[in-house]
Order: C-alpha cells, then sequence, then structure tokens
C-alpha cells in the first residue's frame, strides 16, 4: 500500500490501542477519527449526539473520512459504524486497507469497563447495548475480508499480526551505517512496482536513481520500475548485467562502481536493485562501497529474495576461493515484493525458493508450515494461479523477527542457519548443480533426522518436513554418489565453525529451531541419520 | 603508554573530579588512593592518622600504591604527599605516567570549603595550614615534567587538557559499524611499536593477525611488530604492497582479501595496517568488506597518517576515475602512532604532513598553531632532533574532537576541508606534480586570502598563515602555467558541490574555521584573491 491502513471493528475491539502500536511500529501518523471529529466540531462526539443526533453526527463522521483521506497516510481508528455509509466504505478502501478487529462479548465489554471514554450509543447500559449493536453489525463486519481476532492477544501481537496480514512491515533496530539510521519499510503488493515511483517519493528517497537489474528480469520489468519513477519526476539510468551467480563477482561489483560514476551518482543518488539474490546482493554491497556508502532500494523479484534475501541488509560478491566472502552490512532504505513478477520465474527457481519459506515456517511460524503443506502436488499452472502473498507475508515477518532480535548475527540470528550447514556443504559438493534452495531443502531433511536422533527433535518431526519438502517438488535425499568425507569437509571449512566442532540450528518442533548446537567431527561422524544420508539415495 | 596515568597535586588541586572524567572518557578503571587505603584496613584514612600517625598511613600508603600498580591499568587519584618518598615515586614513574594539577591557593580553599571529605593534614584551619603546605611541596610538584592548571577550567576541559599532554585518547560517538560499537582508542607514545603486542592483548583484541604494509616501510617496522605480537602468542603473517598512491587500487583490494583468505582470517581475526594513509585506507577497507567486515588496527608511519588519515574510520581505495570513489566508513579498533618511526619518513612527505598539522591548529588549537611557527627554517636534521610528540597529539586532538562532532560527514566535520577546496583541485591538476600536502599548503594559503576579500577573515590572517607555512618549506602560491578554468573545473566536480556552487571551509581567525560558505562559479571567478592567486608564481 501507500496510503492509509484503516482498523474499523465495534467499541472494545482495540482499535485505538492497536492503531497507536501500528503507527509507532510503522513510523506512520495515527488518526482517530472521532478525535478527528471533535477537533474540526470543536464539540464532544457526546455533545454533537446532544446537538444534532445520531445523522449530525454521521454527517460529520463523512466530512471528517474525506478530509482524513487528503492527508498523505496513516493508520486509522474508524468509528465502528462510520461504514454503514457506502460512500464512507468506498472511499476507505479505495484509499487503503481496512482490518476488522475482532473480540468475544465479555472481552469488548471488561475493555469498555475500564475505559473512561464516553460512547454515546452505549451510554448507561453497556450490557445491554453491546450485545444488540453487535448483533446488528455482524453481518456488516462480516463483508469485510481481513480480520484479526484481538480477544487473547496482547497489544503488540495484535499489531504484528495486523502487519503480517497486511503486509506491512517497517525493520527497525538495524543501528547506523554511515550515521544514517537503518530502519527501513518492507511492502508487499501486488502490482506494486508500477507504483514504486510514488512509494519512493513519499519517504524521500530521491534520485537520481541508478536501476540495476540483469538481463533476464530487465527486459520483463525494468521499463514498468523506470516509468513509475520518472512519473514522479526523478531521472533513472538502468545497468543489466548477465544472470546468475558466476558473474557475481567483484569484477561486475566494479562495472557497477564504474556505471555510477559515469551517471555521477552523489550520496544522495539512490541504487535501485530489480531481481533476485545475485542482482540485490552486487547491487547493495557497490552501494555501500560508492562514496563510503549510498543509499540502495531492494525491489526482488524471486520468491526467495523476496522471503529472504533482501532482508536484512546482507551484500556481497563471491570470489573465486567461495561465496559470500566479500561484503557489506548495509541495510535498504526500502524494500518492495510484488507478487506478480512471480508469473515469469522459471519452476526450479519458484520451486527453490519454496525451501526457505519453509525454512521460515519450520523456524517461527506453525501457520506457516501448514500453509506450504497445502500447496503439495501442485502443478506450476496451479502455482500461478494461486495467490502467494499470504505466504510471503508471513515469510517476512519471520525473517524480519528474527534480524531484528539480532541484527548483526552475534546470536540468535543463528536460527536462519536451520539446514544451511549440511545444505551448504552439498551446494559446493555439488558444484552448484543443485541450487541453493534445493541444497537447503536436503540438508532440512538431513538435520531434522540427525535432530531426532540427538533426542532434539520428537520422533516424526523429520518425517513430517520431508513430506512437505517433498510435496512442493523439493529433493530431500543427498545425491547418490556423493562423498561423505568430502561433504564433512565442505562443512568443517564453514564460516560456523568453532574450535573443534561446528554449530548446527537444528529443529525442536515445527515452529521451533534450537541454534548453537555443537558437534564435533566424530560426533557428526557417528550419527547414523547422519551417515544413512549418503546411501539412502 | 600501557599501565596507569597517575594525577597528582595538592589537596582541592582537582585530581578526583578531573580523573573520574578521564576514567571515563577513556573507559579506564579509577583509583583514589586515599580509598583503596582505607578499604584494605577497614579504617579511615582519618582514624589511621590517629591509630597510627603519619608515619603509619605512609607505610599503609606505600603497600596500597604497590597492590594497585599490580593492577593491569587505569586512572589513579594519589594523595597530595603520596609521592615524597622516593620509593613511591620509582614506582609509580616505572608504571605509567604522572600529571601534576595546580591551581591557586583561594581556588584550592574554595574548593575544598565545600567538600565534605574530612583531610587530617588540614584539620580545623584551612586557611593557615594549606599555604603552609603548598609552601613545603612545592619544589616538589615542580620537579615533575607535565602539569596542567586546573583553575580556571571546567572539570571536562581539565581532563582534556590531561589527555592532550599525555596523547590519551578514545574516539567515542561513532556509531557502530556491523553490530560493533565503534568506539577506540588512541595512543601517541614514543617507542610504542615494540609493545604493539601487550597493547593488542590488554585490549582483548585478538589474532590470527594479518599485517599490511608496504614496501618502503615493511622493511624497516614490520619486524618490530611482529616480534612484539608474536611474543603476546599470537599468529601473524605479513603482506608487503607496492608503495605509492598508484597501487590505492581494487585490484591490490583484491589481493588483500586472497591473502586473508590464505591465511584463514576468521570473523573474529584482525587487520593491522602498517605503513602511512594508502596502506591503512586500503588495509582498512579490505577489512571493512572481509566476510562482510574484521577488525582492524591502524600503525600509522607518515606525519600525515599520525595527525589526519589514521583518524575518522574513512577507509578505501582509488578508481581511475578520481581518488576515494570507493570507501566505506570503517572504525579501527584502535590506533598507535610511535613518532621514532619518523626518523626514516622522506623529507618532501615529512614537510606534506605538516600542512595538515597546521590545518588543525588553524581549525581549532592556537596553542598548535604557535608550534608550528616555532618550526620555521628548521633543517631535516634539526627536525630529526626535535620530539613532535606534542604537536602530533594537539593534532590529533583537534581531529578527534571534529569528527566526534559529526561522524559521518553530515556537517561540522566540514571545518576540515579548509584548504581542501582548492587544494584538491590544484592537486588533479598538477597531475598529482604536487603532493597532497603541498597542495593542501596552497589551498589554505588561497582560500585564506579569499576569506579576507570576503570579510570573514581579519586583515593579516593570510599573511600569517603564508609565514607558517612557508616556515616549514611548504609552497604557498598556486604553480606558474596553471590554468583558473581547469581549476575552477575540478572544483565543481568536487564531492562539496551543492546545487550551483561550492561549500568552502574558510578561516576566520587562528583557532575558527567556519563551514558550510556557499560560493557560486561566478562569485569565485570575481574573487580578486582567488584569480590573483594564478599570477603570483
Amino acid at each position: 500500500m501507500t496510503g492509509f491502513l484503516f482498523l474499523y471493528g465495534m467499541p472494545g475491539s482495540g482499535k485505538s490501542t492497536v492503531g497507536k502500536t501500528l503507527a509507532d511500529n510503522l513510523n506512520l501518523p495515527f488518526y482517530d477519527l472521532d478525535r478527528e471529529i471533535e477537533q474540526s466540531s470543536g464539540k464532544s462526539v457526546w455533545q454533537i449526539f446532544a446537538d444534532e443526533g445520531e445523522d449530525g453526527f454521521r454527517r460529520r463522521e463523512t466530512e471528517a473520512l474525506k478530509h482524513l483521506i487528503g492527508q498523505k497516510s496513516g493508520i486509522v481508528s474508524l468509528g465502528g459504524g462510520s461504514l454503514l455509509a457506502a460512500e464512507n466504505r468506498t472511499a476507505v478502501e479505495a484509499a487503503g486497507c481496512v482490518v476488522v478487529l475482532d473480540a468475544s462479548l465479555p472481552v469488548m465489554q471488561a475493555r469498555l469497563q475500564a475505559d473512561p471514554q464516553q460512547r454515546p450509543l452505549l451510554a448507561g447500559e453497556l450490557n445491554t447495548k453491546l450485545p444488540t449493536l453487535l448483533k446488528d453489525r455482524s453481518e456488516h463486519y462480516r463483508s469485510f475480508e481481513n480480520h484479526v481476532d484481538t480477544g487473547a492477544l496482547e497489544t503488540w501481537e495484535a499489531a504484528w499480526q495486523v502487519q503480517v496480514l497486511t503486509g506491512l512491515f517497517r525493520v527497525g533496530r538495524m543501528g547506523e551505517s554511515g550515521g544514517l539510521s537503518c530502519a527501513y519499510d518492507v511492502r508487499t503488493s501486488t502490482g506494486g512496482l508500477a507504483g514504486i515511483g510514488q512509494e519512493l517519493a513519499e519517504r524521500g528517497i530521491s534520485g537520481p536513481f541508478a536501476l540495476v537489474t540483469d538481463e533476464n528480469i530487465g527486459p520483463l520489468y525494468a521499463s514498468r520500475v523506470m516509468d513509475s519513477i520518472r512519473l514522479s519526476g526523478e531521472i533513472i539510468q538502468t545497468i543489466s548485467i548477465p544472470a546468475g551467480e558466476d558473474h557475481k563477482t567483484f569484477q561486475t561489483v566494479n562495472r557497477l562502481w564504474d556505471f555510477f560514476l559515469s551517471n555521477q551518482l552523489d550520496r544522495r543518488s539512490t541504487v535501485v536493485a530489480l531481481g533476485g539474490g545475485v542482482v540485490s546482493d552486487l547491487a547493495g554491497f557497490a552501494a555501500a562501497t560508492y562514496l563510503r556508502g549510498i543509499r540502495w532500494v531492494g525491489l526482488p523479484t524471486t520468491l526467495l529474495a523476496m522471503a529472504d534475501a533482501s532482508l536484512g541488509g546482507k551484500t556481497g560478491a563471491d570470489l573465486p576461493q567461495g561465496k559470500n566472502l566479500i561484503g557489506a552490512f548495509h541495510s535498504p532504505a526500502f524494500v518492495l515484493a510484488d507478487p506478480d513478477v512471480l508469473a515469469t520465474l522459471p519452476e526450479r527457481e519458484f520451486r527453490s525458493g519454496l525451501a526457505e519459506i519453509i525454512k521460515h515456517g519450520l523456524i517461527a511460524d506453525p501457520l506457516l508450515f501448514n500453509a506450504c503443506r497445502e500447496l503439495a502436488g501442485l502443478s506450476m499452472e496451479d502455482f500461478r494461479k494461486k495467490p502467494l502473498t499470504e505466504i510471503i507475508r508471513r515469510a517476512m515477518a519471520v525473517k524480519i523477527r528474527v534480524i531484528e532480535q539480532d541484527p548483526f548475527e552475534q546470536g540468535s540470528r543463528a536460527v536462519l542457519n536451520a539446514g544451511h550447514t549440511i545444505g551448504h556443504a552439498i551446494e559446493l559438493e555439488s558444484d552448484y548443480a543443485l541450487s541453493h534452495g534445493e541444497a537447503v531443502s536436503i540438508g532440512l531433511a538431513v538435520e531434522a533426522e540427525m535432530a531426532e536422533e540427538l533426542g532434539i527433535a520428537h520422533t516424526g518431526l523429520a518425517g513430517e518436513l520431508r513430506t512437505v519438502l517433498e510435496g512442493v517438488g523439493l529433493p530431500v535425499d543427498i545425491p547418490a554418489g556423493m562423498d561423505m568425507e568430502a561433504v564433512l569437509a565442505a562443512v568443517f571449512r564453514d564460516k560456523k565453525r568453532a574450535g573443534n566442532g561446528v554449530r548446527f540450528a537444528l529443529p525442536v518442533d515445527i515452529g521451533e529451531v534450537r541454534h548453537g548446537i555443537h558437534l564435533t567431527l566424530d560426533e557428526l561422524r557417528s550419527n547414523h541419520a547422519f551417515h544413512t544420508s549418503f546411501t539412502r539415495s
């Protein structure tokens, strides 16, 4: 979205408290429609009801809403009956997204009794009027698509659920880079690429822009981005780099620096990365190191980049000696994921991306894991028809929560390495014949079996995980003929090496991964699940 | 120093208050010797005097001092007569540096009257006993080399003067990089390179180490550093890069990455840069971008690097299109300047380094400016004999204060650009026939004349500045035949360009530079001082 998030629902459903938390989380202004009415009329809601009746109040409400929508953007707590008028509903739905907050009658009653604010429609007889009001309006509320039940939730939890539902994130706590705060907005918005110019302008992200894309993505989507940015009056030049990990080199970074220079990018300019992880790693790293660091924006075009790689501020390139050996932590200034572009994503990349999404479900979100289970057996044609927005948002949400807890990989962020310790090693040993996602899928399956054997995971977890991974068409077995000792050697060359062992992140349950599990070479060799995984295929 | 800083002087001279501020500034423990005596004896100083007499107290004092010196390091506030015993003085002078704090009698009396702490030697009759005590001890205090008069100073000012005098700095407020706090210690210590291993160990800066140096410096000083680091039980490998700005390229950075990899440097390893600005820029940048950022330590070997380039966290390399076009802000973990190594610095580099030092005096330190004035006419032989430690410390102090106020060049740090707007342009136009310091010297002279003409500087300032620059053998006139329009074009390609003009930092007085002075091309062309500077040589 650009524009507004409207919270709607019964009195006592939590619109104001949740709304204020959302506004804080997202660094947006907060408006309470009733307070806006009071301010513009100079009278309390109570007084307006007394002087002008409900009709008079409703007229003022429509006016206040119109006025509000004339503003730029924000979180709005709506009056409980404000969208009964079709005119209002149309205006609101055009201006943004509506989420209805639900709660049970006793919860609402308890909240309202504790609230000193007077509500004319409930005056004096809360316990009889509230049920009637709910009965009258429940069909109306049900007619909205997005609901969050706040009944059993703390305010922050309810706010977070609204964010996951609407795909509105702001990654904070990322420290500073070159003196700039690294908080940034993340949005998932179908068709959003066509409005990127306005999104950037609203955030004060100005040009001149350098669009970095690759030879696959550029012809498909670059013009969409360029047109939108030019429409907002900004200058944008495009460079297309060869597609694929083979070109994730500092030679390509050097080409990008040259391009920035020849287009006279200065310290206030912005690099836009349109593509998958390779493009954003390279463009982000070139931005991190050009004139000691300029701004960049991520427009991920693969499932993997949307759900994972575009978040967290890691940028970099490969050296001939290995992947991601050079790089910098340099957070983007904004990330916009437009699921529309997945329509052209090749099948193998598409399925590979699902591996990290399933991993995110495994780490912290059983609902996401279940949503992935429901993808079992889908053909690419089925996939193309299925809106994946919710799955992407949920996967992003897991990643964002993890990196906010540990922005620079000093501790708990290691849960993201689930499946990756074995995964990286077999990816390397396959000489990259396996994609990253495929290798991670196998890594997850093997590591889950190891976790069962170690008594970390309950029996059956590995089977459950295998089923979901296989369901979306991902491999779960180590390729036939791969040498265990070679894989072990690769495991022990890994960055996660610690003393005489390696630290694993292993699953405990669906929704829980434990990190920092130290295994020595001998312990790994003698793990039955580990060594039999080499003879299964 | 490693070890201790002892504050000594009369009661009321400010030892405890200044000492606590120093301990805060330098992130070191603070000890008050009298409190240590009380703690170990379980009696108040007052009680010890009553029970055991002054002799008994002095015995306990000697013991407490011995015990304290057995600790690692810290700031110590000594009792006012504690070094009268030769034994104590010898021990203290071996363990660190002593600074005597002075103040006038009325100041001390006023401070002591406001202080609730009881002092046996002054009991009851402050106004008669204090002058007697001062008279008895003044010769003793005068026998120490380092003094700071705290009379007219705020506590923070007195603490800062102690730091400048002793060369003990800690650069704070530099934000974070990759989640690591960027505060770091800076030391100037004659002969300090031979003790670098211990300095690093004390700060928890561990190996394996990669020493980066160049072909000029390596043969002279690398073994000194390596021996000391190996003595502390650490592994260190050395790479020597070709000397000179021509090699400040990303190809050299790439060589450094390869070296780090082949020596298996991991995220806990440390890069040590031994050399001038080119070495520290390259080594710092390679460290900033290896595995998304590892630690580095600066051992500057030129006057320029000690007083300027090694501080502030700027790292980078040149591109064929221009200098410092790529880079990162990446603060070192420690900087140690050992003036001993200046003995081998070539004359031209030596004199060039003085340009930035004179600039630092111009920006904020009239005493430093005067100290530079006194260098007039010295031959290199004279220079080699003259201890420059004080000048280096004062120049560092200016730089540190400026960068702490504006770590990422968003505002006031621009005062450091004094002389550089014109300087950079003529350096470029000379095709680097002028050294950076020589170009800055000319830039300072020309910009000061412009500042006089603009009414920013008082009449005579430019002449004064020229005299000091010429005095140390630096050029002050634009080389004959240099084309004004070419220089103007270079000025307007500069990073400091803003809209249709360029921002200058121009001198107001010795010790004051004003930044953000916007001049358009026409204003510059019509500045008499500017355009006649091209016809003077």
